[in-house]
């Protein structure tokens, strides 16, 4: 079953607005088990939107339109649509007296122009528009389903979700098999070696997809089987997921789209355990993605950034000796991470606390390039310890990467106290 | 002139991102006075791939197409246009040696997949990625001018920004009639009050545009004309933002692309001047901000995230019958903030310290609705004050527009500085 998705409007060709109803109906047809193969977006001009429906329609069992069918003079889907497939465009009666009624009530001053949407392709599916007055229309013809939805995700979704997708079982999904997915979410581990690593199920695949994606300093694995038996399909991703678990599984840190911050924020919670950090380079950054977290102050006792050399000293006690002169290890090294972490651990009450100080670029010394990073982990009765990293990136990725590594080590600390309880 | 957008990548048919590049690059273009007729998505499939890139090319000036440049048996999208136009797909030497290098420097596993992210088709011009390890290309074939980017934002945006726009510009727009434009950023104002207060300018725009954008809790306005005499643009130019400054002068903090975290690293290191962060609710955000910036080590002193009243108390020193007690003002009070500010400058030694305190949602109480929040400044010699805000919008938002309303603070104090002086 094939889907292509067509939205209609100039303000998305001039970037006044984003496509965020691909998105959602692309989600949708997902889950309903059908395949979207295009999105295309169009102008509000009628021969454009016409080549573009003919192109679907030749090649797709489902066409999906949204916007064009507002009350202005360039809003031309549905007159479109209508002139290519040779039927009239009425006014639907039921949506006119809505229309009447709204205004009425509102005593707004209703516009002539207004009446155009309740305009409705003769022989089509009239669909109700919950909160809107643009009727939306569904109809067969010569074996594509053509489906006109408005362009305002508020109508549109409603409109899908309590319209189409009933429309779509009586008319379209009688026959379908279900789609059944799983996502794992993976950190401290790059897109390439992820991929390197489970190359040989990649290349085996063949009714049960294993697609990797990156995005943010993360990267995600999605499984998906068509089937029409729900135990079967369940017991294939249960395997896959097994068989991925037992080469990476230190990097698994979740099944569904949650970020590593949002686990480690519940994890931290239900522990009991609190956190702080001091940072230096990534200024602030880490701390925002924890506290991003609805409820991390459950969790998240504070932090120090410790930007400037003096601060390290004050607030953290970091030793001077430590952070310069000429034979000193400097404030980009892994004296002073661990010097930062026990000096956190020292200054507030807290079970684990976190150090990161490096360079992130663009300016660099000939001793320290941008992209060397220190991170320190200092734990309740642990002995502290620290990594060097190694970042690619600009500015930006190196912060990003550095908060996210250490994030990650977090979370391996937090497995290790689950396994032991 | 005519262009094209095609993005690549099954992820975007899935629902599992949104296509946000297609609104950057359509605003970019608007911008450049190329008009965009049509954005396309694409799966990873070379025939569909092919398709849709004929179909751009027989109608287009310029196809623009994002993603598909990754390491992974997936990304084909270079692969599919050399075969398209009959030209070799060979390794671009200097970024396979940049790619060594990278991967050399942090020791990673470099897997034989990601020489492909170095591919070049012959006889294109490569555009180097700042922000990762995938070469962008750019040709003209047969009159229509072919694009290759990145599909990640992070690495397409500098690439098109830094790239693209001066190819553009040798390669296809030189002979047009020159677009001038100027740029107006705000802050400390939304985007309907301001394009409230300039209605009537927006209004009556003929040849020189007015145009209001919102990004990221800052507001800009984009002038644009065009035109065959320098001077006359200038001069229209000039005398717009005269207009529009004589309205809105306090808002309007720069007139070229620059964020307002950046102005102030830049007025506040040229003045010589220190700044210290106090921030409860904004989690990091208002440094992660500020620490952003190339070179802000030279004014940022340092912060202090006290997300737990215990940390307001025993770093800052707010007293504890400010912070809790059946009749005291609470963690979120003017009371706080201006503890918070005057403690934060006894701790540390800075010309301007600044204080966040806040309920960022999406908990609240009934006394402290989310959107609450206290902003407070001291400053060496001067009194220290508070300010009360009411935000809309979610988590997120909330902490967002409070830390840009305490920079514009910032930076009006800076003004008042300047004028001084």
């Amino acid at each position: 079953m094939k889907a292509e998705m067509i939205a209609v409007g100039t303000e998305l060709l001039l970037g006044q607005i984003v496509n965020t109803n691909a998105q959602y109906l692309s989600q949708q047809l997902a889950m309903l088990g059908i395949d979207v193969y295009y999105q295309t977006v169009v102008g509000d001009n009628p021969n454009r939107i016409k080549d573009v429906i003919q192109t679907a329609g030749s090649r797709a069992d489902v066409v999906l339109l949204t916007g064009g069918l507002g009350p202005t003079m360039d809003d031309l889907t549905k007159d479109v649509l209508a002139e290519m497939l040779g039927r009239q465009l009425v006014i639907h009666e039921p949506s006119m007296r809505n229309i009447e009624k709204l205004f009425k009530d509102s005593n707004a001053h209703r516009v002539e122009s207004n009446r155009r949407q309740a305009n409705w392709i003769e022989g089509s599916d009239a669909l109700d528009n919950e909160a809107g007055l643009a009727v939306g229309n569904a109809l067969m013809h010569e074996g594509t389903a053509y489906i006109l939805l408005p362009g305002p995700p508020k109508e549109m979704k409603p409109m899908f979700e309590h319209k189409v997708i009933p429309w779509l079982e009586r008319n379209v999904l009688h026959e379908r098999q279900s789609l059944y997915t799983r996502m794992l979410k993976f950190a401290g581990i790059g897109e390439s070696l992820l991929e390197n690593k489970l190359l040989d199920l990649i290349q085996a695949q063949t009714d049960l997809t294993i697609a990797p994606y990156a995005k943010e300093g993360e990267v995600l694995i999605r499984l998906a089987t068509k089937s029409d038996d729900a135990a079967a399909a369940e017991a294939k991703l249960n395997h896959m997921e097994a068989v991925i678990r037992e080469r990476l599984n230190e990097h698994i840190f979740a099944t569904a789209d949650v970020s590593l911050e949002q686990v480690i924020v519940e994890q931290m919670s239900a522990l009991g355990l609190k956190l702080a950090v001091a940072e230096s380079c990534t200024g602030g950054l880490l701390s925002e993605l924890i506290t991003s977290v609805p409820g991390s102050s459950a969790m998240f006792h504070g932090g120090i950034i410790s930007y400037s050399n003096a601060l390290k000293h004050q607030l953290l006690g970091v030793p001077w000796e430590t952070l310069e002169g000429e034979n000193a290890p400097g404030a980009v090294s892994a004296e002073t991470a661990k010097a930062m972490a026990d000096g956190l651990m020292k200054l507030m009450d807290t079970d684990i606390a976190v150090s990161i100080t490096g360079v992130a670029g663009p300016g660099q010394s000939e001793r320290k390039p941008a992209g060397l990073v220190y991170i320190g982990i200092a734990e309740r009765g642990k002995e502290t310890v620290t990594e060097e990293l190694k970042l690619n990136g600009n500015r930006e990725m190196v912060r990003l990467r550095s908060a996210k590594k250490l994030l990650h080590r977090i979370w391996m600390r937090l497995q290790e106290r689950k396994q032991q309880v």
